[in-house]
């Protein structure tokens, strides 16, 4: 059979031999050069042929069929489909490759000191299959469609809801939780709902870009507001308000400052008089080493004008794209309607499985494993910072995933992180997350790395801050 | 200790006895029943009290220090942590319970015939843990945030770009594949990105509620156009077209007719006079059981003027929230940013699980699988409709997962739907996907209901159709 000659594989080329030999027979019958209703050489013949096994060849045309280039026909082996015809009068896809090249790339590992990232390798993968495993045994409810709860199952919003009212005071009932796609799509969404275009929102100044992307997209006008030890700085005699502000008061993102009580209550007195929404990201409230346990600011809220959202992104791992929104009583159902617009949804399985994992307080202990490994690599850091004699100030410690550092008022903070990036490492610099000017100051991500990542993250570090032109003057 | 006697465990209650117990001890400590500083009885006694366990004591006393309640004092046994009395300043929990209150519901399966639900007892979790098993193998990566992969792994794309050249003649190159959470989100980002309001779209009617939603809350005009068995009718003489057509070509939702190659060509062309975008939804072309292999109607766009999207629900499972969109070169950096403002990226586990799926074949023969079954439910269905005697009429038949059956001319499609319901059918009617007048009809889902469930259906259904009272003049 001379289609027999036609083809050839490459053992060395990427993919299955199985893949090979349904993508040759494709391109031939894409070609015409093998019509519709040609019979195709048997398993047998075909496997000899190749030289690769007869399992192989019947995987390819299984593919075949599937793709319905070919036809099984009863004890008479296989055909080219008679429908395929209708390739040749089509651009078949070589005709294509005309635009850009892009190489595909592999996901990595953050590099020290990247701010925000959890370990990862705390996280038991073991137990939270075992959760996984637990539900999907329940039979094929997870599976299915579930568009009547666009907001989530409410197991996990009950549960979610006990976590928050325990650990954070929030106020809620668990029909006022909405499960998303990470928090953010919670500000997106809530971007969407609440913001028309033109109106104002108030953001802390450094702040959270990707809440500032939202804001912006939805053509609202971000007003950066100064920070000082209490907290975001409210315009003085400000009538007016925003129709939104966006704050993180647990640990100030990326500053680290906590909100004082006399700046919630003012902030709540001017969202309750102006009828304004307070938007409070509680990102990584679940890490305090050294200081009290602060209560959230939604938690003082008797008016409901806060929104409270948060993630299971740094607590359990940044790829399980899993976040809530407690949402005030008038806001529940809008929310709702919207979420089911925006993609019906959040998957189910993963949803079940955290509220399992949370119902059986194994998440609790995993808090606690990563609270005690985060505030020795934080204290260790600072050690080592200090014995190196960098040129770095930490005003607040003790808390939270990330420190800022403080640079020489002389120092140019995006030189210094573009330099510490050839490096090899990853540092942002403080003026990355401002939109006004900002002392010199560098963030760092310690959660995710341990102790000897940190020795050496320094000891690259140390020659670079150490080393000349620094300073503003360059 | 006057406490162990305030503490009662309710074996008969939900949750676990642990957090029975921690529970407790947390009211107290809000409360201020337990004070600050307090020593809390030993584990040992503390399970000797209760009769449980000393492990559910020691899992208890982890939750509490977990969330901060609690502290462990070395050799000393657990005190109650110092910072609490924050909590007596605060409104606790039960303050917060004056609303209305709301029963939880489980998520469940779909009831005969619900329409466009895929049976997923044919689908493999065996083989699909299999393979996401395999991938977690290869390290953390796929535990970080990946926010440089906001449309997606580039394996997944590559894959998807594969099988949509090789299964429906779709021209793209693996980067102008953007990884969605369900077609929803493509229809809502797409929306969000290319319409602004008073913009007009184009829609077939009946068509996808889904799609609807999208355009409507991006505020555009979404004007409807009646089908003829070519497919969507343009509106004649139309030199201003809309901004944007969406249509289902290759078995339009709901009624199933494939679009002619002439209403193609007349779309492509009205679509490049006016700079339209056309969405090609081709939302469950894998099913096709006598016809032949239709190629997508972005295959025949030389000005790549169509967006085309599909998703996974169908195919694999539902609730896995896994769409793609093919998009036009110009959109697909644009887009990029849109998703990743939106929610960051998508669950990545499961994309990576989806890539070594669909790189295995197993994809296919999973496709094999469903074709055979509901090509089989489907022909069983309509050989009892007609041993029945109903008074349906079906069209459109041999693809697909759904059925319009069209009722005689005078009955009410509305009052039909609801009775089915009554008899736990849930066949929505034609009108529920209708703006303007429709034939009466019904909307048969076959794909997801076995031989049995297709005899008790329609045994449920013949009284109901054949009873009296359907007409238009109820």
């Amino acid at each position: 059979m001379a289609l027999l000659r036609r083809l050839a594989l490459d053992r060395e080329m990427a993919g299955s031999l199985q893949t090979q030999i349904a993508g040759q027979l494709k391109k031939l019958i894409q070609t015409g050069e093998l019509s519709s209703g040609e019979r195709l050489p048997s398993t047998r013949e075909l496997s000899n042929s190749l030289q690769v096994s007869r399992n192989t060849v019947v995987a390819a045309y299984d593919m075949l069929v599937g793709q319905g280039y070919v036809e099984a026909q009863l004890r008479s082996g296989f055909q080219v489909c008679r429908a395929t015809q209708a390739f040749r009068s089509l651009p078949v896809a070589s005709k294509v490759t005309r635009e850009r090249k892009q190489t595909p790339s592999q996901p990595g590992v953050p590099v020290p000191f990247r701010p925000t990232q959890p370990d990862v390798n705390l996280f038991s993968l073991q137990i939270w299959n075992r959760h996984r495993t637990r539900v999907l045994k329940r039979g094929s409810c997870l599976l299915h469609y579930q568009s009547r709860f666009p907001v989530g199952l409410d197991e996990l919003r009950q549960n979610v809801a006990a976590y928050l009212r325990d650990s954070r005071g929030v106020q809620c009932q668990w029909h006022e939780v909405a499960i998303t796609n990470g928090s953010q799509q919670a500000l997106f969404l809530l971007a969407n709902l609440l913001l028309k275009p033109g109106q104002r929102v108030y953001m802390e100044d450094p702040g959270y870009p990707g809440a500032r992307n939202a804001w912006t997209h939805a053509g609202a006008t971000v007003i950066p507001l100064p920070i000082d030890e209490e907290g975001i700085c409210l315009p003085e005699g400000d009538s007016q308000c925003a129709s939104l502000m966006y704050v993180t008061p647990s640990h100030q993102f990326p500053l680290g400052t906590c909100m004082s009580l006399a700046r919630r209550l003012t902030l709540l007195r001017a969202a309750r008089d102006a009828g304004s929404w307070i938007v409070e990201d509680d990102y990584d409230a679940e890490f305090r080493y050294s200081s009290s346990p602060q209560p959230s600011l939604q938690s003082l809220d008797e008016n409901r004008r806060v929104i409270y959202i948060g993630s299971f992104s740094k607590t359990l791992f940044p790829a399980l794209r899993l976040g809530y929104v407690v949402l005030p009583p008038p806001l529940v159902d809008s929310f709702a309607a919207l979420k089911s617009i925006a993609d019906d949804y959040s998957p189910l399985i993963d949803q079940a499985t955290l509220a399992s994992f949370l119902e059986s307080g194994a998440f609790y202990a995993h808090l606690r494993r990563c609270r005690k490994q985060y505030a020795e690599r934080q204290s260790y850091f600072l050690q080592l910072v200090s014995r190196f004699g960098l040129p770095l100030r930490f005003p607040i410690t003790g808390r939270g995933m990330n420190l800022v550092g403080m640079l020489p008022g002389n120092f140019n903070d995006r030189v210094c992180s573009d330099r510490l990036r050839l490096a090899g490492l990853d540092v942002p610099p403080l003026s990355h997350y401002a939109v006004g000017p900002t002392p010199p100051g560098l963030l760092f991500g310690l959660a995710a790395f341990d102790n000897r990542a940190i020795q050496r993250g320094i000891a690259r570090m140390a020659p670079v801050l150490q080393g000349k032109g620094m300073d503003r003057s360059e």
